[in-house]
């Protein structure tokens, strides 16, 4: 199936996903459009108009099967396997991200890591070795690093995202404070702290508010 | 003027800003929309549509003025001052924030920190000292905490949440993994690694990607 699917609908699914994967904990069988709307922040209407681009989940006037409907949206999100994740830069950042269970739970599990500093190489950090940065090709091969976090000072992202892409690595998810075009084939999201604070800043200055789509 | 923006257009605003900033360091003067465009990932048509929303910046065949867009950037973004930010919960992530040393270059000052842990109550953490989360609304309005960073263990965050609004809090940036609603009118944004990294993972499954705005 070819739809095109935006990034703030990608993003809804991933919501109705961890909703779908908590009632299943729970032994829920059945969900309305509105439970997953008030989970989400989404409209009912959202709601049923993001799942009918997949098919038909609903049962008239009894919801949505969980099951049914978390497994979907597992296979539409690439989630029915484990990812092979590469961390460059084990600052700060790098070691908390290192440190966050939920990675390997969701289904990105770490399994290279790598920096500059002599002090940091050759360490094991929560279960995975930091290498030198200057083998990372090499490693990225090794280890079949598919997403690569990069969480390296500003300076040195965008020749370090570079590399990745060279390297083979096919997406990138950036927490340097700085922008990293998307290279080739290879697309890059940026988390920004900043960014987001700015984008709060503007709001309480009086800026309006944009409604969700 | 009361123009509504998008969150998009709001967060190209704050690249423009950055690299306008930068370039101000650097002497320059003018800048032409290209450059801006190179440098954020939109199209010089996407810069002088974004920018001739708030007047006319640019000088036919020579470019935008650095200094005069940099400023009126920085009073739409209402960074023309500094913000009070409080964080709660001090664990890795938010360590890492309380280290993050751009927060308060770029005016978003931490002026309190909270947790639960007997052993981080009372100890000074780059300079801010943690209180104890009952403390929260007298802390919240001492210290005047207009802007509320949560991250906390996401069964908490929701309640933090709600106490943070009830203190007094204009807007909240919430780095646990969950969605935490819109409070009144009290604004919330969500930083996700796993919601970040699922887009990822849908892009390199076969996902098409939607173009920018």
């Amino acid at each position: 199936m070819s739809v095109r699917i935006s990034d703030s609908t990608v993003r809804r699914l991933s919501l109705y996903l961890r909703m779908l994967r908590d009632l299943l904990g729970q032994g829920v069988e059945l969900v309305s459009s509105r439970e997953l709307a008030e989970r989400t922040g989404a409209t009912s209407a959202q709601v049923r108009k993001d799942l009918s681009l997949f098919g038909s989940f609903g049962k008239r006037g009894r919801g949505y099967d969980v099951a049914d409907l978390a497994a979907t949206l597992q296979h539409i999100l690439g989630l029915s396997r484990t990812w092979r994740v590469g961390l460059v830069g084990v600052g700060k950042i790098g070691s908390a991200l290192l440190g966050y269970r939920d990675l390997a739970r969701r289904g990105f599990k770490v399994v290279a890591a790598f920096d500059v500093e002599p002090d940091k190489i050759g360490r094991e950090i929560f279960g995975v070795r930091v290498a030198p940065l200057s083998d990372l090709a090499r490693v990225v091969r090794e280890e079949g690093v598919e997403i690569a976090i990069v969480a390296t000072p500003p300076d040195a992202a965008a020749d370090v995202a570079k590399r990745l892409a060279a390297a083979g690595v096919g997406a990138i998810l950036n927490f340097a404070p700085t922008e990293i075009q998307r290279l080739g084939d290879v697309p890059v999201r940026t988390v920004d702290v900043v960014l987001e604070l700015e984008g709060l800043s503007y709001l309480l200055s009086g800026g309006r508010r944009q409604e969700p789509e």
